[in-house]
This record gives C-alpha cells, structure tokens and sequence, in this order.
C-alpha cells in the first residue's frame, strides 16, 4: 500500500530557469544528442488563471522538454511578471528550480500539504490540466511541483 | 544510435544538499510513505582518494537515499573540509546540488567533457566504483556527477 502524501513517490519532471531558453536548450541538445525541442509560451492569463501568492498574475514563461524515459527535463524562461520563476531566477540566478509528480485530487492534495507546513505558492491552469508549486523549501529543502492531468 | 555525449541520457539521482540528514530524511520519509533509511559516511580520503580542484581533501559526507524507481534521490550532509559539497553548502544554502548519470570509461568521458567546456571539479573512489562531478554550470545550468560502477 502508498502511504505517500501525494498518491506515489515518483519525481516525472526536474524543472529548471534559464535566461535564454534557445541557448540552453542547444546545450542540452547537443549534451543528450537530440534535436532542440521548440519552445513555446505558457498560455495567457485568461487561460492560465495564474496565482502567485494568492495573487492574479499575467505571468507566462517560454517552456522546452525533454524527455528522457520516464523523467522529463523542464527549461523554463519566465516573462518579468511576478511568479516563482522570476523571483527564484532573479534571487538565485540559473538552475534548478522544482521537482514535479503527478496526482489526482488536486485541491485535496493542496489541503494536505497545507496542513503539513507546505502551502501553496502558486497555481495555473494548461491545456489538458493544471499545475501548482508548493513552497515545501524548509520541510524539503526543494520546491514540489503538483500536476493534474484531465482523464 | 546514442548521440549523447554520456552513452545514455538516464537521469539516475539526484543530489541535495543538507545541513541536518536526519531531520530532512525523516521529512523526506514521512512525504514518500516509507521508513527512514540510515544514513553512513562516505569512506575515509585514505579509500576515497578525494581530490577537489585539483588537491586532494579530506573531505566526508553523511549520505543517505531514497530509491524511487529509476530515480535515487541522494541527501547529503558535508562535513567541513573542502568540497564541492561544503561549497555549495556555504554559498547557496540548503538544497539541489546535482543530477547524475551512470557511465562506462570515466577517464574518458571526463575528457570529453572537459573538451566541451565542462572542466573536473572533484573526484573520489567508492566500494565498487567512482564518481566525478563536472563544473557543467556555464553549460547546462547544473552540476552534472558521473558514476561509474565496477562490473
């Protein structure tokens, strides 16, 4: 049986800010010997529905992927509305910036975390689903990411 | 054909920084749903052979993992002698530090990397293997650590 908070224990997705999401995503390309992924925009805020700490955003990124069996990398190039992107990006430079895993019960899992010292930092809808970044830094020492995929 | 510069492009682990193993695998622990593994010291310098930027350190750490699928995570707690880990410890805080993939030819894959612009930073012997973390920072945006294990 899982008695994992999140439903398992399996990290899909390493996320990662960079300032030019083109020049990266070459080096990344020529280190896994692949194509460049394209990049494309987050969608817009009427879409995206973004909140960054209880608070609208018209934050979008440029978002490229790799897939590397079942771990997927993440490069992320945010806009200079506020989100955790930007502010991670502007505090601590380049690199890492979360670990992602799939749920169900998105509201229900944000609860949860909540009630275990790991509130919610910002949420946003995409096309199929929608995701939610945890600040769980001073339990885990790493940001959580929370994705929701439609059925 | 593999392309990658590594034979593979398997994320196998990821490394995180700590100031307290106990403390944050016992977090790590209660959000997976699974006991807490013990953590022990990496070998001795007489055994580990640790050179960092060129000179050989003393250096320790107090390691311990979570194994969730293809994906290790990897605490680490440095102790005070010079190390990428202690470095990193003291200039960025608490938090990610690497990702790692298995190789065959260390030697050789080092100098591969460091003919792309990805020098050595520190390197170390194991019971039934070898590590080596490359200052891949400029590249990828990330500390990239090679493990090769004896067949």
């Amino acid at each position: 049986m899982d008695k994992s908070l999140l439903g398992n224990k399996v990290i899909t997705q390493i996320g990662l800010l960079v300032n030019d999401i083109d020049q990266t995503s070459q080096k990344y390309a020529d280190f896994f010997g692949v194509e460049k992924p394209a990049w494309f925009w987050t969608d817009t805020a009427d879409i995206a529905q973004t909140e960054y700490r209880g608070e609208r955003s018209e934050a979008r990124a440029k978002l490229a992927f790799f897939d590397m069996g079942s771990l997927q990398l993440e490069l992320i190039e945010p806009d200079h509305n506020p989100s955790t992107w930007r502010e991670s990006l502007d505090q601590n430079g380049e690199g890492f910036h979360h670990i992602a895993f799939v749920v169900d019960g998105m509201k229900e899992k944000i609860a949860l975390l909540e009630a275990k010292g790991m509130p919610l930092l910002q949420k946003g809808e995409y096309t199929g689903g929608r995701y939610a970044y945890i600040d769980s830094y001073s339990e885990l020492k790493m940001l959580v990411e929370l994705l929701e995929n439609d059925k």
